[in-house]
């Protein structure tokens, strides 16, 4: 069934209102009236409707049915990667959208190539790609992608979380699996992950500090762009957000 | 320290003799005698050695530690796929080894856009995006990148290990974490995803038929490039693989 993402106020009484490209997607699917859509407000909630009549500027839907999105995870993760070099980012983005992510944040850290002045410029072109990822995969919220800022930022936004994972490549860690399998029962959680080089020693004994859970996931070596893609998926199934 | 793949009888005596492509990365590396390099035999073990002598033609180096290579998961998952579109193959065959796997083969399904008549001659290239990602995630082996032929071939594939997971995406399943849950003690494992259409319904009951565990992976649909990835991190979380 299609599935267009509306602001929720659109969907008071009964009568669901789609207008601009949205509507023109409605025309484009060749969707009759009578025939049914599932219109998400973008907070989780999904509202089955029945198109009524549509033209090349307007739709009007009747609301069937409103329910929960099943699709979204019982923990809303934010993934903060240190920004990684080119269309990686896009990668990052579109994956974890698919994984689940709640949000997706880069930021700064010590051994990043990639060196934007203004990475507030490049927020327009991510939201998008999470909006594309968010259709594709029939997901009940757009993720937020945008910029944390510096490593303390990024820290600082990560322990206001239920759950704390800084992916680290060596030295003393923690187990992945001890970790999650020690805190099940979490409504939020944050993975931090590194750029391409990795964290530097000191990013990694101040994120302990500061209270982050410091963590291996096996000895093999993850591309920036896989790490969070596998961590999201770790703490996916972990708290039974993956069947 | 410096990985490289080598075939294990060159590694007889305690001298090891690095000759053509790899003795020119040696070179190319600025590796001096005295230095340490680390040599993968591909099947598992890792030979510690340091570099005696190296010209432009051939390295010697002498063995100092022989020991398993620790990057290896206990268990070995086929990876199976539905052959997809254009470059997702070299984007499956990376991630795939950065997860893991022992094998990757696709397959022809029934949704297949994707029909090269003759798929062998993409195998060496598919080997070499293989043999790459796993100098660059340290590890042992360099996993198989081959083609399985047609569906009942790939589930003939499937059935030959400890535990064949079929991932489809509507009816009724089985969840991937309770049937990875009764299935700890696995030394072989098999995941099959579909191309970027999904499997026909006739595909999954026949899977089944054939004993495969027809799994789901919760609400969000992955795309066909992505499902084998986050397939494998669960089997390699569940098995302990990821930490």
């Amino acid at each position: 069934m299609a599935r267009f993402f509306m602001a929720g106020t659109n969907l008071m009484g009964g009568t669901a209102i789609i207008r601009g490209r949205d509507a023109e997607h409605v025309r484009v699917l060749r969707i009759r009236p009578g025939e049914d859509v599932t219109i998400c407000d973008t907070q989780g909630t999904d509202y089955k409707c029945r198109l009524v009549r549509a033209d090349k500027e307007e739709a009007e839907l009747e609301v069937i049915e409103v329910v929960p999105c099943t699709a979204e995870p019982s923990v809303k993760v934010t993934v903060l990667c240190g920004l990684p070099k080119g269309d990686r980012t896009d990668y990052i983005i579109q994956k974890s959208v698919e994984a689940g992510a709640a949000r997706i944040l880069f930021f700064q850290s010590d051994r990043c190539v990639a060196r934007p002045e203004t990475p507030e410029k490049k927020i327009d072109r991510w939201q998008r790609i999470a909006e594309e990822a968010a259709k594709q995969s029939g997901r009940g919220i757009i993720p937020e992608v945008g910029w944390a800022g510096n490593f303390a930022d990024a820290l600082n936004e990560a322990v206001h979380t239920d759950l704390a994972l800084f992916m680290y490549e060596t030295g003393e860690r923690e187990k992945l699996n001890e970790v999650l399998d020690a805190n099940h029962d979490i409504a939020t959680a944050a993975i931090v992950t590194g750029p391409e080089g990795g964290f530097a020693e000191f990013e990694a004994k101040l994120a302990g500090l500061a209270g982050l859970h410091v963590c291996s996931m096996g000895e093999r070596i993850l591309r920036c762009e896989t790490a969070p893609v596998v961590a999201l998926t770790a703490v996916m199934y972990a708290t039974g957000n993956l069947s």
